[in-house]
């Protein structure tokens, strides 16, 4: 079976085992084996605090090195572009030549987040706008900087900004991720869960 | 001579050009080519945005490619990490099996810049803060999420705080970088410009 490694800033939530849980439920359901940050686990009083945040980063890449694949949740996270340490994960994955597909609960374009979040964005010609330290925002038409959409293997799946406190568990995008590995892989897709209710 | 990409979020800058091609120069001064994303040019008006933005994310994984390392600027960028396209290109060169070396012109620990900055932070225990949404702040006395600290090759170069206005463009830190890669291959470390007035 074809291992997924599931990327995503659902690692800092209170209930980050159970969602865990949950998409490895999911991968499974669809024929992979989901492979989570948190499946590795560290003595933590046994180092070091440094050392221990290091040991967890070569664990992850160590997993990335193992996973045919990658699922990335690129919902924004702490501001307007995706959690820094899941787009690190997608390069190093599309560096070993993995591919990776990513889902966001965010809907708007990156110039759309920019322009509504950022504070005193300004407005300088038809295609330019900038931040207060009149630095640009990206305008491409695209879901996030233009490394990540470049990255990504096919459709970002997009939803509609769910409940806020979902905005890092909602897993719709995830299985729809699951249904676009089963096309890459030439695998039978199986009916989602709640086609099936 | 080795090539160095120039990874950072300086590229959204009004001057550009201009710190691209400082950073060059200061290259040169050390031996090493640098090679900086806007060397790519492309005709904006032959395509539609966001082919000419993905042409420009192959643009500079081509750059990553031919490069022998890169020195990213990790000085936070609209949030309290790193620049996702950074940490994007440092995943990828660690995908490729290049050395990073990195800066940053903020001095913080990554957990006090997310407690200073974050709305609502809350402490549960010595060791567990959490964010308005109860997600975990990274403590593990690291610079930046663990993915980014675990990449980079030598000390992350670490300047005080600078006026606001050169937080991105501030170069003392990338000339330590300079002389970080001069050691890493073993050539001769020049004397810093500013040493030489």
């Amino acid at each position: 079976m074809k291992k997924i490694y599931l990327a995503g800033p659902e690692v800092f939530l209170e209930n980050a085992l159970n969602i865990g849980k949950q998409k490895q439920q999911l991968c499974k359901l669809y024929g992979f084996i989901g492979l989570y940050p948190l499946d590795n686990t560290f003595d933590a009083s046994a180092v070091a605090p440094q050392k221990l945040g290091l040991k967890i980063a070569q664990g992850n890449e160590q997993l990335i090195a193992e996973a045919d694949a990658v699922i990335a949740n690129m919902t924004p996270f702490r501001g307007t572009s995706c959690d820094v340490g899941t787009a690190y994960e997608m390069g190093l994955a599309r560096g070993f030549s993995k591919p990776v597909f990513a889902y966001s609960n965010d809907k708007r374009l990156f110039i759309q987040r920019n322009i509504e979040e950022l504070p005193e964005t300004k407005k300088i010609s038809d295609e330019l706008f900038v931040d207060q330290q009149n630095m640009a925002l990206e305008n491409f038409g695209l879901i996030d900087n233009l490394m990540l959409d470049g990255a990504v293997e096919d459709n970002i799946i997009l939803h509609e900004l769910v409940e806020k406190d979902q905005v890092y568990s909602e897993l719709l995008g995830f299985e729809q991720c699951l249904k676009q590995l089963c096309s890459y892989y030439e695998m039978p897709i199986k009916r989602s869960q709640w086609e099936m209710i």
